[in-house]
């Protein structure tokens, strides 16, 4: 198949057409309008085979893996997402394959409102890069620098699914079937906070999602934002599957540092506390206070059943077991 | 060396700074706005190793030609670049390598006036994918679409050269020394057409940039307006490297078909002929007049020596060579 006819038929034509798409797939670039008065939001985000994901995930659930992960950035912006430019990296040319990735692409995507415009397909080995554009009204973005001293933090979802369902797979954890499917979509279908983002604006101080794991993305917040926090781990909302297959000391790594879960992390002053959480209800969107933002210099100070809890692991880092 | 440490030393704080550019690298999304009354122009072009570039390319070549062609897109619609997006895809951390490689993509950043607003940085087989946005006056852009019958049919530049250079690798063609040099530098670092596409606004009834070869890129005009061409082959421009290396036969193939030059292709109706012709000269744009759009569906004609070329020969496409 040529990559003309490839694009034509997994992705022209196919999925939502949205009225500021002045030109779509086709040309040289694609061209959108941004409405008046918003900003654009920008992000990327790269999966690999071997490193993101496994062989055997299915084509389906990567599709909308990778889309998902870059709407969970504009979703942490408070940005609504509009665009998409998909680059797909292929050792060949699997019919079936290819028809099922974009399946779940053309669902998520059409689910969110969001057009691909563009984007390239070469030969080599398995790897999708996203580039997910949004628009926000101007000035009205989450940035990570907001954090104030005496915020409440707040995160939505539970947290850890999205490691417990990698490990139960590596590890051969004893989950109960029912608690399996769900960990499982969980990890494979990750909803990103879309909602809850725009939601927040004008009331958050500061937002991330968490892809890192708590603990990394938290520390995000404070470093940029020049704060440190206290967590009550007691607190950190978590799934029935979770609960049910380990006790709470195994839970700590998942819940604070494995991520993958694209829920958000945000901060809210104490003025707006009370207006967010009515507007949370009010859209449906589950979001748990699970501690407050101190002085001080990055510092993450955890509490679990009342005692300070002594802990060090650290996130995800791409690099991290590489020599230099 | 850690995903954060790696962008911040070589990617943040490095290259220009925009002033449309609200929100840099660090945050979940960067943060542009467009003018008023601009379209954004959006193109992204993935580089694979083993694919489009040897294992021994330069990094700094590397470097600077990712960026070259997702601006050279961004040229064959007349977009203005702007921001791009950088995701990077490394077997290992190599610093030295790293070092030239973001060198070579600064350099050609600062000289086009573009930012680099985020990216995301992967482990995995070598490969990058950048994501150029651009922006362009309302209802400006050159597509492909637009070219007419009778309309003229020009190229900027000499064509053949980046060919020349891979082959010359490849088969250890006899090149002069001085030659040789010119034509590794003209596929090394390839100079997109940004001011020629700035240009051909409000002239040119279509473009696209030569990135497949002439006869394919010209096939994508042809096929998107609905018409056919009459080229002279004769006209178009070759280097003296390639004058000195190949006979007339010999160049057929690398300035019909080899591509990856990345000069502009662009029809003109003879009312803009001369006005253009004129305004190419005032901005130091040099291109040539090869021929003439046709009715017809598609078809090429090709005159050497005034007689009728009869030439059969496919431009580059990634995947032709793999079984469906």
């Amino acid at each position: 198949m040529k990559e003309f006819e490839l694009i034509n038929r997994y992705f022209k034509g196919r999925g939502i057409t949205r009225r500021d798409v002045n030109l779509g797939i086709g040309d040289d670039c694609a061209l959108v309008t941004v409405p008046e008065n918003c900003q654009l939001a920008v992000t990327t985000d790269t999966l690999v085979s071997g490193v993101h994901f496994f062989d055997d995930i299915s084509p389906r659930a990567l599709g909308h893996r990778v889309l998902a992960v870059n709407l969970s950035d504009l979703a942490a912006m408070g940005a609504e997402p509009t665009w998409v430019s998909v680059a797909l990296t292929l050792p060949n040319i699997d019919v079936e394959w290819l028809e099922e990735f974009t399946e779940g692409m053309h669902e998520i995507a059409e689910y969110f409102n969001v057009q691909i415009i563009g984007g390239d397909t070469t030969q080599g080995p398995l790897s999708i890069t996203i580039c997910a554009k949004g628009t926000i009204p101007q000035g009205t973005a989450l940035r990570r620098s907001g954090a104030k001293v005496g915020d409440w933090i707040y995160v939505t979802g539970p947290l850890g699914d999205a490691g417990l369902a990698i490990e139960a797979r590596k590890q051969g954890f004893d989950v109960a079937p029912e608690h399996l499917r769900y960990i499982n979509q969980r990890f494979d279908y990750p909803t990103p906070r879309v909602a809850a983002g725009q939601v927040l604006r004008g009331a958050a101080s500061a937002a991330i999602d968490i892809s890192d794991g708590l603990m990394a993305d938290l520390g995000h917040i404070l470093a940029m934002s020049q704060v440190s926090a206290h967590i009550n781990v007691d607190k950190v909302p978590t799934s029935d599957a979770m609960r049910d297959t380990l006790n709470k000391t195994q839970q700590l790594p998942f819940i604070l540092n494995y991520g993958d879960d694209y829920e958000l992390l945000f901060t809210v002053p104490d003025d707006n506390k009370s207006m967010l959480e009515l507007k949370l209800r009010q859209y449906g969107v589950e979001a748990s206070c699970i501690g407050q933002i101190k002085s001080g210099e990055g510092q993450i100070e955890l509490m679990l059943d009342g005692e300070k809890l002594e802990y060090q692991e650290t996130g995800f880092e791409h690099f991290s077991k590489e020599p230099v």
